[in-house]
């Protein structure tokens, strides 16, 4: 099967925003065995439009189109390809009670065009929306199958994974069992060179690694008959990896780090809090972005000042003096005082110099201590961590809860 | 002038890389006011590549091609241009000595298939590699001209800053000025219906819209002889949008909430605190990441526990039992609290229901009060934000940030 993407929006000729959707797409059809020889971006004019879709539809089984689906004029990608296929497009009423809904409930005025988002040709397959008011839709004629999705990565992710990869792996004929393995603190390269005769040998599973943030995601992915086979070809695969680097794997199952960390703190029944200088409330945010937090995350505080350490921490005014807000002894009173101050059973403190100034030749930009107090055990550990500020703050935080896992691991 | 990039480069198409050269040439050439209507990317394939050049080369006035430069056989991206243009490859001798120079230097073997890259047609203008062995070259005719840059970015980049730009500022005789707008609160369907006889009217200014997380940025760009001249021609519109838009427009030079945020405390030279319920450190964190955001940023608290809020921000017993913790005294009270406890000028607090859980008939799931103390006055405003658990807790983050942006300007 061959498959092509057509992403449809001027802000990417405008180079304003980079085509993640196009990457995302390809990666998942690529692990499925579809073939895909052409990517095409065109801007929001019909009949530039219409021309790559008439030529897509020709060369292509599938042709996946992004963005375009909107409620304004410019938003024309579903018009342009039931146009091009002969469906005119109708109004779905039940689709369009959502949208009205959606407004009654935000509290906002409905303007006429956002019914636009409501008509679909008739007998199409709808694709439900969870993040956003535009549904998606595939139009199938003659065999081949025009796939529309809306451009916002946040929308589109959630309606490929839900509904459009178990429409390719059914028409595709193939079945695919994958296992997501993420591993911190361990650079792509070193990762691959620690697989590589997995990488070379490879056929069935195969093995994909990218990068993000400090960290890797390696995708294990066996073509199977069913989920009992699949999980046989990759779970060897899975406790290889994670031999192979044992400190690194902190998930199997395509968790974030907090996510991980939460885990442990439910299975053990604790209590946490945190308390931050240069992550500036990132660590805070990450646990509290995960439903149900308010059960053991139990306070953050963001002491930016020496002040704030003192009055909010306990941190003494001799310690900040001797040895500096950024220091081994700061970060350890600064985790013990958290855990302290909130009645928490573990306390995760931060302070760092993110930059882009305020480094020193004694303490440069990047130098982070992170302290954790548990069990009646404070320590902190130093880092030198490189890139701009927020990825300096993102890679502290990173830091932070994994410290928190490798501590919460020592006594299973 | 239009132009339009081919990406050549399996590895796009499979997924592997994101393709970033496409947005930062295109970024690039929208700033001197070169049109673009289609990028493609197609694989290292002789037949495919071909074609999408010989359309290419029909319709644009200058085609970029990115990648299959190197030594393998797989790239042909050089071969197939000239063939497209008639031109035969001759050796350039110079470029073939300094290739040999390179390997000589990094004590590696030079193998034959290396001088490959030493070949171009006769009258073509070479672009020097500063940092990598396959230059770059510019094949003129019949007024269109094919750009080959190779396909790593840190080969790309130079190449194209030092020899692309001058190259193409100088064939194309027009300039763009552009300022960005960024309103929010305002949904981007009424944006549009707001705009629409502006929109309908554009010749030069033109305007486009484009959304995100509850804001829509609006583009004004002006063709224009030089930047006085841009001036002239955008200020007018960027005017009449805010107009239109008196409470939305919170930028016009393309800043981010907290960023306009920023501007104003620092202008007014204030400090300011944040005691976050279920943003859970978001707002700080926004904040924090602005570099020299200590200077004003006195502290934050996570406040999530009732515990904490009476503890920290001293918001008292009884409101949290009469009103409950999500309520508009709570919120009156944490954010006074915040305010009194760090000596901050200005105190900000939020506290809601972020959901999936938590959420009952009386209080629903998107319930949020935002609090704010400044100027001897503490008020705070209900709002029922819609989405899961990550969209209430960033809109409710972007409206604390907005509600301060207004107080601040209210008595400028």
């Amino acid at each position: 099967m061959e498959a092509e993407i057509i992403t449809v929006g001027t802000e990417i000729l405008m180079g304003q925003i980079v085509n993640t959707n196009a990457q995302f797409i390809s990666k998942n059809l690529a692990d499925i065995g579809v073939s895909m020889y052409y990517q095409t971006t065109v801007g929001d004019n019909a009949r530039r439009l219409k021309k790559v879709v008439v030529d897509a539809l020709n060369r292509s089984d599938v042709v996946i189109l992004t963005g375009g689906l909107g409620p304004t004029e410019d938003d024309m990608t579903k018009e342009i390809v039931a146009q091009v296929m002969g469906y005119p497009l109708v109004l779905y009423e039940d689709i369009a009670e959502n949208i009205k809904s959606y407004f009654i409930k935000v509290g906002k005025e409905m303007t006429l065009n956002n019914l636009k988002q409501a008509k679909f040709p008739e007998n199409c397959i709808i694709l439900e929306n969870k993040c956003g008011t535009a549904p998606g839709c595939i139009m199938e004629k003659k065999g081949k199958a025009a796939i529309l999705l809306p451009g916002p990565p946040k929308e589109l992710i959630p309606m490929f994974n839900d509904s459009v990869m178990p429409y390719l792996e059914k028409i595709n004929n193939t079945k695919f069992y994958s296992k997501m393995i993420r591993i911190f603190n361990v650079g792509e390269s070193a990762v691959e060179a620690g697989l590589i005769d997995l990488i070379h040998n490879q056929t069935n599973p195969t093995l994909a690694t990218y990068a993000s943030d400090g960290q890797v995601t390696l995708r294990v992915t066996a073509k199977c008959k069913n989920y009992d086979e699949g999980r046989e070809l990759v779970e060897p695969v899975v406790n290889e990896v994670k031999n192979r680097f044992p400190d690194g794997v902190y998930s199997t199952d395509d968790e974030s780090m907090e996510q991980a960390v939460e885990k442990l703190i439910r299975k053990k029944n604790l209590t946490l809090a945190t308390a931050e200088s240069c992550t500036g409330g990132l660590i805070a945010s990450k646990l509290v972005s995960i439903p149900g937090s308010s059960e053991w995350f139990k306070e953050g505080a963001v002491t930016y000042s020496n002040d704030a350490k003192m009055r909010r921490l306990g941190v003494k005014a001799e310690t900040l003096e001797k040895y500096g807000a950024v220091s081994e002894e700061t970060a350890k009173e600064m985790a013990a005082g958290i855990a302290r101050t909130s009645s928490s059973d573990i306390g995760i403190s931060v302070t760092g110099i993110a930059g882009p100034g305020g480094g020193s030749e004694e303490k440069p930009v990047g130098l982070v201590y992170i302290g954790v107090s548990y069990n009646g055990k404070v320590y902190a550990e130093k880092f030198m961590l490189n890139g701009d500020r927020n990825r300096v703050r993102n890679m502290a935080a990173m830091h932070a809860l994994n410290i928190v896992r490798r501590e919460l691991l020592k006594n299973e």
